[in-house]
C-alpha cells in the first residue's frame, strides 16, 4: 500500500505544512487559494496549478479551486518541510521566465475521413482551441512559477489573435505586453482533422507566427530578454528571430533553453552555439545529428555530438523512458517518468516538460530536480483530455483553455 | 455604340435625377453618399450598393464613397424618371426583410494538396472570412434596401461569433438584435481547402447553426417575423426552425421564399407548404423533383411538379442561362443574366440573386423587375473575387467583409 499523497501550501504568513491531499480537497471549500502567498514549494504550486488553480502571481485568474485527484508518489521538498518549522521572511521572486515563440489557433474538426478532392463533408463536432508551442509553454510558465511569465509572439488583428489573448489571460499569471498584433497577417492557425480511428491530419498556417515579425525585435523585447532568468524558445517562428533574441541574452549572461519541436527543418549552426540547453525528443535528436536513437547508448552518442554542436547541455525527452540530461564532460543524469494513473491524451506532454524544467531552473533548484518537477509536471499533463469539454472557444472565462495543463 | 450608363439618385429635397455614372463618379468627391434619404431608385441602389457604397438606412457603415466601374445597359425606371419631374413627399419605407438562417465561419487554407492521413502539411495562405447563406443574404439586404433587414441567426459564444457579428455590422445596414449566441455549441464553420488546379474540399461544422435552436424561437423573433414584408430563407438551419418561422410568417400573411441552397437533403412536405417562393438552381431542383432539369422544358416540368408539392412560384436559377419563374397557371418569366464585363468569381451569387429578388419584392415591383434586379446584382457580385484581399479577420472596418457583395 502506498503512503496517502502528502502536498505543501505556504500558509498566510507564509509558513508552509504539509496536509494530506485528500483532506486538503475536502477542507478547501471555495476559499481562493489564488490568495495564498509566495513562495510555495515547487511541488505545492505544481498540484495546484495542475490541478486548475493559478499560481500566486500579479496575473491569476478568477478561479475558484478545483481540489484535483492526484495521487502519484511525490514527497514534499525538504525546503519546504524546514520551512514548516522555522518561518522566514519570503525571498524575493526569481527573474521573469520569457518564452519567445508561437501563439496559434488550433481549430479541430472530428470527421469520419477526409473529404475527397472535390467533396463537402459534414463533420461530427469542431471547436477552436488556442495552441502554438511558445503560449502552451507560457501558460504553463504562468502557472507553475512564483516570478513572472512572458510571452514574446505575434498574433493576427482577427478574430484568432483575440482568442489567443483571451485564453493566455484566462490561463493566468502570463505577461501579455510583449504578445503584438501584425497588421497583415493573420494569426497562426492549424486546421486538425480528426478521425474516429485516432489518427489525425494537420494543415498548419504559419501566419503571424512566421510574418508577423518582419518590423524586427523591438528594444522593449530586446530589453525584457536581457532581465529575463531564463529564455526559453521552440522552433514555430522564424530562425532568424531566435538567433536574434538568444544573442541579446547570451550577450546578458541570461540562459537559453531551445525546446527542438516545431519545424522539420535543420537547427543553424549560429542558433544552437547560443543555446545552453538544448530540448529534442528522440526522433528530433535523431534528425538533427542523422544518428540512431533507438537505446540509450545511441542516445548518449547523439548528445555528444551536439555538444560537438556547440551546445554544452542536452535534455533529451524520451517518452515513456522519462528523461535524460548530457551535460558535457558529466554523467548524464536520468529521470524516469511519474506514472500517471490514467494516460488520456500525451499531447502537450513535451511543452509541459520543457516549460516546468524551466521553471525549476528559474528558482535556482539543482538540476536533477528540475528534471522530478518537469517529470511530475508532464505525469499530471497526460492525465488530462488535450480538447477539454469545455474549450476556450465557448468559454471565456475558463481557466483551462490551453492545451497545458 | 451603347448610350452611357445613367444613375439616379434622391437629392435632399428627396427629388430624384439622373446623371451618367462617370460624372457622378468624379463630382462625388468625398461626401458622405450614406446621407442621401431614402428613396433611392431600385438601380441607383444597387449601383451604389455593389460599389463598396451601404445603403441609406440607418444601420450604414462609416465608409467613403468608392464609385465604381459599371458599364452594363440598365436604363433608369420609368418610376425614377417621372419622379425627377414631379418632385414628392418620400414615402415610407417598405417593411423589414428578415432573413432566418446560417452565420458560418469559412476558414479558407490555400494547400498545395490535401494531407494524407497521419500528415501534417503547410498551407501557402490561410485566412477566416464570414460567410453562409443566411449572413450572405441578410448583408445583400442590408447593402441594397431601403427598409430595414434582420438577421434572426445563432452564433456560438465564441472568437468566430465575434467575427461574424463584427463581418455584419461592416457589411452595414444589417439589424443584429436577433443574432443570438448560442451558449452550448460553437460558431458554425467550414474549412475549405483550396488547390491550385481551383478545385476545393470542405468539411462543414454545422455547430450553433444546427444546435444553437435548442431554446425554441423565441417570441421577439416570431413577432419580428410577422411584421416582416417578406420572410427570407435557406436551408444550413435545422427544417423544424423553418417550418416554425415559415408557419408564423404564414399565419401573419407574410410571404416566405426559400432558397433551396445549404443541407443535401430532401426538402420536408410540411416546409414546401408554407413557402410562397421557392428558389432552387437546376440541380437542387432536380435533386427535390428527381427529374432532370437540362432543358427548358424539363425544367418547367419541375417546376410543375413543385406546384404540385404545394409550392405556387418557383424561381430558378440556371447560372449562364439566367433564370426564370414558374408561377402556376401563368406563362414563366424568364430573365437572362446580365453579362459582367468579367467573371471573377461566381461564388455567393445565388445568394446574391435571392436576396436582390426579395428586396425588389418587399418594395413591391413587379415580378418581371424583381428579375432584373436581381440579375444585375448577381451579375456585379460574379466580377468581385470571392475572397477578399482584405477579408474581414484583418480588416474589422472593412466594409468589403462578406461575400457579397
Amino acid at each position: 500500500m502506498r503512503a496517502p499523497v502528502r502536498v505543501t501550501f505556504a500558509d498566510s504568513d507564509g509558513v508552509a505544512f504539509s496536509t494530506p491531499l485528500h483532506k486538503r480537497a475536502a477542507s478547501a471549500g471555495n476559499a481562493s487559494l489564488a490568495q495564498v502567498p509566495t513562495p510555495m514549494a515547487l511541488d505545492a504550486r505544481l498540484r495546484l496549478a495542475l490541478a486548475g488553480l493559478a499560481p500566486a502571481t500579479p496575473f491569476v485568474s478568477g478561479s475558484s479551486p478545483k481540489p484535483g485527484n492526484l495521487s502519484f508518489p511525490l514527497k514534499p521538498t525538504s525546503a519546504s518541510l524546514s520551512s514548516a518549522n522555522a518561518p522566514a521572511p519570503p525571498p524575493p521572486p526569481p527573474p521573469p521566465i520569457v518564452v519567445v515563440g508561437s501563439a496559434n489557433a488550433d481549430i479541430y474538426v472530428e470527421v469520419d475521413r477526409l473529404p475527397l478532392v472535390g467533396e463537402t463533408v459534414a463533420a461530427r463536432a469542431g471547436r477552436s482551441l488556442a495552441g502554438g508551442k511558445g503560449a502552451n509553454q507560457a501558460a504553463c510558465g504562468g502557472r507553475l512559477a512564483t516570478g513572472a511569465t512572458y510571452l514574446v509572439a505575434r498574433v493576427g488583428d482577427d478574430a484568432n489573435g483575440r482568442l489567443l489573448e483571451d485564453a493566455l489571460a484566462d490561463a493566468g499569471g502570463v505577461r501579455l505586453d510583449r504578445v503584438a498584433r501584425a497588421p497583415d497577417a493573420p494569426s497562426g492557425h492549424a486546421v486538425v482533422m480528426l478521425m474516429p480511428d485516432g489518427q489525425n491530419s494537420i494543415i498548419i498556417v504559419g501566419g503571424a507566427n512566421m510574418e508577423g515579425w518582419d518590423a524586427g525585435i523591438g528594444p522593449e523585447d530586446l530589453d525584457l530578454i536581457r532581465q529575463a532568468g531564463v529564455l526559453l524558445l521552440q522552433r514555430e517562428i522564424p530562425d532568424w528571430v531566435n538567433v536574434q533574441v538568444a544573442q541579446a541574452a547570451k550577450d546578458a549572461g541570461v540562459p537559453v533553453i531551445l525546446d527542438a519541436g516545431g519545424m522539420d527543418a535543420p537547427v543553424p549552426g549560429e542558433l544552437l552555439s547560443l543555446v545552453d540547453i538544448f530540448s529534442p525528443n528522440e526522433t528530433e535528436l535523431a534528425r538533427l545529428t542523422g544518428m540512431h536513437t533507438e537505446t540509450f547508448e545511441q542516445i548518449s552518442q547523439a548528445a555528444g555530438a551536439c555538444h560537438k554542436m556547440g551546445v554544452k547541455e542536452v535534455l533529451v525527452k524520451l517518452g515513456s523512458q522519462g528523461s535524460a540530461l548530457f551535460i558535457e564532460g558529466e554523467k548524464p543524469i536520468r529521470q524516469p517518468i511519474i506514472p500517471a494513473a490514467e494516460v488520456v491524451d500525451t499531447t502537450g506532454a513535451g511543452d509541459t516538460f520543457t516549460s516546468a524544467f524551466a521553471v525549476a531552473l528559474v528558482e535556482g533548484k539543482p538540476k536533477k530536480e528540475c528534471m522530478r518537477f518537469a517529470a511530475a509536471a508532464a505525469s499530471l499533463c497526460v492525465q488530462r483530455p488535450f480538447i477539454p469539454n469545455n474549450g476556450c472557444a465557448g468559454t471565456p472565462n475558463s481557466t483551462d483553455p490551453m492545451k497545458f495543463p
